[in-house]
């Protein structure tokens, strides 16, 4: 496909750019190369020169535009895309182990959120996959996660030593395209609380994953459960660029 | 300038697709227009609406490309710029009618922590703002800014009439052109516990804003302090694209 082409350019001229910032050659204060440069280096038009420069601003990590050469704002990494949805991706992102005890699998019939988050009518059968994820021996993260049957029944042979879940999933067809994240703080229940060994109340980060492949077919619903008080999150905004997050302070959000 | 016209061109497709989402027009599931009906619809080349199909992409709104045509994944609103930094601007996105008391404007010497986020010696001369914001008479958000004098120092005008600070201050030509924002979970000591009429210990959502020029120059530093039980946070992430976020998990967080 002739089509494929462009893309493909201002995706390395993005990854070009990136690297040299994160590299430090292009160093935090300093300006980009000029439009005219990056089209003479990579012996193209301005449309991906442009088109690249438009995906750092996206990241956050050069300054807005309007006529002025933008300048780096900060060499910091951003999230991978499998670290949205994979808790192995994200502690091995950050260079920590992290072990697994699988608590359920099973096949069982979908409840109401269940049945919504995957599309399905309630009582519909899908599979259940139970499990904690251990730092040094110490339970840190409680997961739930929801498959359709015909996604999810290979999971009956899915154990300790089977690496991740996901790369399993993805090597047998599966395509995680997109993910629709929704973060509350919870009070710990009884049962969160000795699993995760904090008092009753103490203040539990819930974090809901709706996973979708590229058509918007339900491939995979998930819940993750961590101390509060154990997580922080950076973001860079720029002007002119609409980040694909909402943060709401609702009056509306019961306590 | 003739560089500025491609462009202009991308926003303004990318925002007929947006407006084409948002309104329903083009529904959740469906396919975007292809490349070439685009082109069709506005006299452009390829780059321009590829641009603006990468750019809502990284806003989470359509699947990833891969040779295929995106569909669209949902029509929720992705946060404004000046909502990463104006607790007016977030209320009033959300529609809430917010109220503000002053409860202190000085002029003080930057302790260690507003001196490396103004990037300026310690007991440099700052200008310190110190309000609450209140919905319907009850105080939910504790913010604390911070501004070089230079820039800060018409804040002794500043009052409850005035209407946003961030609008006084852009309309005296300071630039916010991008933020670095950094969250965590916080239990309520005495002082915020009052403000908030939370018990002491009660979690909270605290969040520290870093906010810089064009040029990358800070122009202001600021801590907004809330019930983290009042918050919610969603996020839509798509394969291929890299959020301006980062969640860390990490074991050196204290508790």
């Amino acid at each position: 496909m002739t089509t494929r082409r462009e893309p493909q350019r201002y995706l390395k001229i993005a990854d070009f750019l990136r690297e040299e910032i994160l590299s430090g050659r292009l160093a935090v204060g300093k300006p980009l190369p000029s439009e005219s440069e990056l089209c003479e280096l990579f012996s193209t038009s301005r449309g991906p020169v442009r088109q690249a420069i438009a995906t750092l601003r996206g990241e956050g990590r050069i300054s807005s535009g309007r006529g002025r050469r933008s300048v780096v704002l900060g060499d910091f990494r951003a999230e991978r895309f499998e670290s949205t949805y994979s808790v192995y991706s994200r502690f091995q992102e950050a260079g920590i182990e992290v072990q697994q005890k699988i608590l359920q699998v099973s096949r069982q019939p979908a409840d109401a959120t269940v049945a919504a988050a995957l599309h399905c009518e309630i009582d519909t059968p899908v599979i259940y996959l139970h499990r904690q994820r251990l730092i040094n021996g110490i339970n840190r993260v409680i997961q739930h996660h929801f498959f359709p049957y015909e996604i999810g029944r290979c999971l009956l042979e899915y154990d300790e030593t089977t690496g991740s879940l996901h790369r399993m999933l993805t090597s047998r067809g599966v395509h995680f395209d997109n993910v629709y994240r929704l973060v509350n703080i919870e009070f710990a229940e009884p049962e969160d609380a000795r699993a995760l060994d904090v008092t009753e109340g103490f203040p539990l980060w819930h974090s809901e994953q709706r996973i979708h492949s590229h058509s918007s077919k339900p491939v995979e619903f998930s819940i993750f459960k961590f101390r509060a008080d154990r997580m922080s999150i950076s973001m860079s905004s720029v002007r002119g660029t609409r980040s694909p997050l909402q943060i709401s302070l609702a009056e509306t959000v019961s306590s």
